[in-house]
C-alpha cells in the first residue's frame, strides 16, 4: 500500500486547512498519509528535526521555492515511476518560513516549487495532498484531474 | 473602500472550501469582496455570462494557466498602483475548466497564474483571496507576509 510520509513545520490548528487537508486524507484511501508535525524553537533546531526524521532508503521530495514547477501530470508521472518499480513509501518534506537549508535540499530526489507566490504553511500542505490525490487520480485514470 | 469584484464559475458548496474563503474576506476588512458566482450550461454560455457582468471601466485581473506567474510582492505593487491613482475598484474573474477565452483574455489588463500544476476552481478562490490579503497587508507594512 502507498505511504505518503508528510513531515512539515509548524502545527495544525482546529481550523478550514485541517479540514481541508482531513478531507483529501481521506479520500487518497487506500494511499495513507503519515503527517509528522515539526516544531521547533529556531530554524537550526527545525532542520536538525527534519534531517534525523529523513529516512535515506525512501525517495524524498522538498518542497521549495527555488524548486521545479511541474504540471500536475508530470508529478504524476514522478509517482508512478515509482510504483511500477514497486517503491511504495515516498516522503515529502515542507520546510519553515526559511526554507529547509542546504543539506536537506541535496538529500532530496526532487525539489518542486508551487508559483512564485509565497504561500501560508498551511496552504502547502493542502496544495501537496490536493496534487498528491490528483496524481492518484491520474495514475488510475480517474476523470477528477479533467473535471475538478 | 477598495472593492475586489470577484466573478468566479462554479458555486461554493458548504465545505472547507468556503470556510477558508469567508475567513479571509473577513480578515480583509474594511476591503470589501464582492463575488458573483456564474453557473452554466456550457462554455460558451459561461464566457457569455462573465462578458455581460464585467465592467469596461474597472481594471481587469484574469486568473489564466497562461497567465504569468508573479511573486506576492509583484502583485502586490500591482494593487498599489492603482490604489495611488485613487482606483478603488478592481475586477478579478476566474473561468471555468476551459479558461475564459481569448474575448475576456484580451480584455485582462493582468493574466495571472498560480503555479503550473491544475487546481480545483475552489482552491483557486481560496488562493486568489489569499494572495489579495497578501497583498493588502503588504501594502500596509504589516508582518503577515514574512511570518505567515
Amino acid at each position: 500500500m502507498t505511504t505518503i510520509h508528510l513531515i512539515a513545520v509548524g502545527k495544525f490548528r482546529r481550523d478550514p486547512y485541517q479540514d481541508l487537508f482531513a478531507e483529501y486524507e481521506k479520500r487518497m484511501s487506500p494511499w495513507r498519509i503519515n503527517l509528522t508535525e515539526i516544531k521547533a524553537h529556531d530554524t537550526a533546531e527545525e532542520r536538525e528535526k527534519i534531517s534525523k526524521l529523513l529516512n535515506p532508503e525512501i525517495p524524498l521530495f522538498v518542497c521549495d521555492e527555488r524548486g521545479k514547477q511541474l504540471s500536475s501530470s508530470v508529478f504524476a508521472s514522478q509517482i508512478g515511476d515509482y510504483q511500477r518499480n514497486s517503491i511504495k513509501d515516498l516522503q515529502f518534506v515542507i520546510g519553515g518560513a526559511d526554507g529547509v537549508g542546504g543539506d536537506i535540499r541535496k538529500k532530496a530526489r526532487h525539489l518542486i516549487a508551487f508559483g512564485k507566490q509565497t504561500w501560508p504553511h498551511m496552504m502547502v500542505r493542502v496544495m501537496l495532498i490536493e496534487q498528491i490525490y490528483r496524481a492518484k487520480q491520474i495514475l488510475s485514470g480517474h476523470p477528477y484531474h479533467r473535471d475538478s
